[in-house]
């Protein structure tokens, strides 16, 4: 095996990044080695791309590697404990390190740990790169057959199984704000979960036309005025401080709403005559449940009611990463997948 | 039986109100003739007074008699159907009126009816007088030995009994926002339904000493530093719009937000930082429950677990409204009576 | 108008019915008088036929005009109230006619009413008949574009469509043991509801033959050994008093039950072994609730998800009663419609 | 430190105990050591003394030491893993040790894990002895300041706190059926979770004057005529196989029943007229929600709402066991303790 490898490393608080060649990284105690398959780019990426405020709140030292969606095939497993885990499994990794100590986790919310690490965002480990270490903990062993290029999407795939789980749709009519990939997989997951019908909100074209072939009975660019009031549960996945009223204004009376996308900025909203008056109750979503959600989620897959390679538009090689990025930023596309 | 009685009525669309000599009402179809005993001011009789855009929204035609909150005699039961209300009952008034004909009222959901009317808020209705008329499909039949100044004020304990019950606070830790007679109310219904511990928060040094005795183990009049992150249960009566982020951070992680005060404008919140990131949850109470909130409440006044005479702390003659009115606007005060 | 009908009668306790003139019946204040255009059999049809013990206990006075499931339209309409309901309506009926006054339906469980009446079972009312008369108040105005004969199949999907709303079937894997008109109803509301995989037990052939159309994934005519704790949600409707060792047994640790079918003999069950030590929870399901299933099956129906035709195996005329009764109780049908 | 040490061990498959000197345990990686300062007698404990067939399917191996209700002093960690425990801390340990790789394990039910061992029944691990090993992961840290002899009976009390918290009481009428230990308790923890009224049935005298002091409302016998479908919540511990049709006549119309104690034999129940026609549900109650259960009853025991010092009525020394387990099986009892 090669000593060193080709990485997506952050260097310094500024846009931008650097491929580097830089030594591969040597699993500790409780972690695993993997050969990257791919990994896939995430809009949190695009904010540590960028250098936001946010990404500036998440990295404290340089240089680390990015990528957290990723796929490898396991080439040294590093534990004294017992793991179904072994040499030549084809692992994801769940991005949330959760520190198993903390009462979050030990009341069983590892998913919303007081002590969080997070993979390939300012921490030990990243995905953008040849090779990989994941801790044991938070690795899934893949069992089903489907692609490498397609399954790295798995874990935003897990973030709207367990939107869609929280929410609860069956026979329920739904809307979701923002066709991201995240909100691309909530339109097709709520199909599977026998919701009564999908509307999808979106500015740009494109990702609508790929709602449609994800699923979605009806796609448009704004709230229609006749759907105000209307749904039983609406789904939030744009991240957009400024349709948070419109957001308020598609539930119907006693409708759910579920808050996924972070908005960047502080959201006005009228409480009173948006959300009481209706009996609205709002709940949020963070990450994915360990390890119901991947549950969940594998069990799609397998069962092909959702059809996660149509939402891949795009793949790159790693080297490829900045033309990745172009298109990732454009948002003309699904979801752009990396090979290394 | 006299022809006229007192009455607090509005007679145009500016601040104060007017005590006239009206006709005592007759009873329609379906509706009741009751000799008023008692009937208690909220803090939507303060907005009704003093014409904010809210009362504007709510009152069409001219003149009309105010008050909700009432507690009386049956004088005359006017019905064809079955009805388990006689005269020389004592009733209370639900004042959110159901159609029991559209879609929430048929899901049984009467206390969201989309066609809603109010009693003393505007419409055909209003307890502010000598006597009454109220629909037989919204009057509560009280069978608990409780004296009718206090027993008036059994509709707003009905709010908190709403609010706890979807709170679900039993083991919880519980901070209560607002500490008027419905932040009152909840202090007292949380610790009888099993809270941990019941904290409020409120400006005014009064209120903050009647939630002592209602209960309350800690009042503060902001949000102690220590107690930041901290409640798995988080109450919102204040209404105030200012403070919606403190109501946030308040929260422990996974915890659970419960808005029923109705800010007088639109509110700027963190949605990112303060609630998706510690995955809580929020939902909203609009009145109570019709009639499953109002078994609990009777079912708690009869068990004496909740003493509503402690929050009764001032009694007027109805002829004395203005006083009333004043003393309700101070907030040096629990529930404020009215005996006509 | 003509002055009598025909209908189908149980005129003494003793096993058989009769068919007879009878005259039609006037709808009283509240009521509908409608032209049947169809009615289907009950499976508690058969024991009313038969004249079980339970058919002992719930027919005090002869003659009664049996039949519950019906569809038909509106010729006149007897009302004071406020009712969407007109002449020329299409309308089905709900059989468990509650009172409106009892604690239950005062506490929005209508459907579990302590005053409950039947239509069709040993009332005043009943719908094996050329015209029928249904209290308005458990009248459902169809909207939607289904042929008579089908819709009369109506009501037994509701029963489904409430066992699988209260199952929570999402993304899990369910085994439904009989495959009676609700249980081949259960397999398909289940599939639309977004079960994982659906699994039909029944002891006949041909109604698992009918499962699969219906559209399970597999069917068997008893618990395959390799089925053992395995499945999220066990549906019981075959009402088979022995078997319930066996339900209990497929369910997987923490799994949920579903009672539905109600067994003609007391069970023998060992609690501790099969329900305990798997943690597992059972509920019950009984009737429909009203009307909020109804909502949803009516949009079920509407949305095609559902295919109601598909169950309607056999069709007579109200006149060849006996020969329907023989094909029901022969067990080789879906349902089993009746046309007047 | 002594090298043996006093211990309950069971030899053979045959009724009786056996009081031996046998070495001290010593801690493998993951356990800890501890100096026992109280164990209480559980019923389970008197199943493995008398060897009832239950017993025979628990045991394999011999001798093992018994005893699963303990408290003890750390006196050594062995660990390379992160832990909160340390030399001097006061720990109780959980019975049920789960193997956190299975299934149940991976969604967050670790209480009822796939491949569970025991603590003190039948495994490696027993705690009536003078020192006990346990695993670190399922050694609870206490840091409430009661007494050891009270504070090994924290195991039974966390039981109850798992049925009551599933069981929903806030605001409800409960019924309590068996007032052995856990019963007692659960009497206790249904009050200070907001029950509205909390019935105790058990046949003998001693425990029903104990349920008094518990926190009681009444006590019977048996149930009373008055009281047959009048609770919202049924909450049997008794585990008498004979009055399982008893327990849900006591149940209202669409009320809970919680099932914990397990019968010996198999139960004859009439599911339909008692179960299905009432819509009631019924959960079941394995153990304790690890952590959850323990962090709700060890806030409990501080809020000083449970007063478990109550129900400590006898205490032996541990050479002593003859005369403690005399006392445990007469039910003349509530818990009895046993200080080594």
């Amino acid at each position: 095996m090669a000593k060193t490898m080709l990485a997506v490393v952050k260097e310094k608080k500024a846009p931008g990044v650097a491929l580097r060649n830089i030594p591969i990284p040597l699993p500790k105690k409780g972690e695993l080695l993997i050969k990257v398959k791919a990994s896939s780019i995430c809009g949190t990426d695009i904010s540590l791309y960028d250098w936001t405020p946010w990404a500036e709140g998440h990295i404290q030292k340089f240089p680390v590697t990015l990528g957290h969606e990723v796929v490898g095939e396991v080439l040294e497993v590093n534990s004294d404990e017992l793991t179904d885990i072994k040499v030549g499994d084809m692992v994801s990794s769940e991005t949330h390190i959760f520190c198993n100590n903390c009462y979050q986790c030990r009341i069983n919310n590892r998913h919303v740990c007081e002590n969080m690490q997070l993979f390939g965002i300012g921490g030990d480990y990243g995905g953008f790169a040849q090779y990989a270490v994941i801790p044991i903990r938070t690795s899934w062993k893949n069992t089903i057959d489907i692609p490498a290029n397609v399954i790295s999407a798995q874990e935003p795939l897990g973030n709207a199984v367990h939107v869609v789980s929280k929410a609860d749709v069956a026979g329920k009519s739904v809307i979701v704000f923002g066709l991201g990939p995240v909100g691309q997989c909530v339109v097709s997951v709520a199909k599977a979960y026998g919701a009564k019908k999908v509307i999808g909100i979106n500015r740009g074209e494109y990702r609508r036309n790929l709602a449609m072939k994800m699923g979605a009975d009806e796609v448009y660019d704004y709230l229609p005025e006749k759907y105000k009031n209307q749904f039983e549960v609406v789904i939030e996945t744009s991240g957009n401080a400024e349709i948070m009223n419109t957001i308020l204004e598609a539930a119907r009376i006693a409708g759910k709403i579920v808050f996924f996308g972070v908005p960047k900025k502080e959201a006005s909203i009228e409480i009173g005559k948006y959300f009481i008056n209706k009996e609205l109750s709002a709940i949020s979503v963070f990450g994915r449940r360990i390890w119901e959600t991947w549950y969940q989620t594998s069990d799609l897959l397998a069962s092909k009611k959702v059809d996660l390679a149509k939402l891949v538009t795009h793949q790159f090689k790693l080297s490829e990463f900045e033309e990745a990025m172009a298109v990732m930023k454009s948002g003309q596309c699904g979801k752009v997948v990396l090979i290394p």
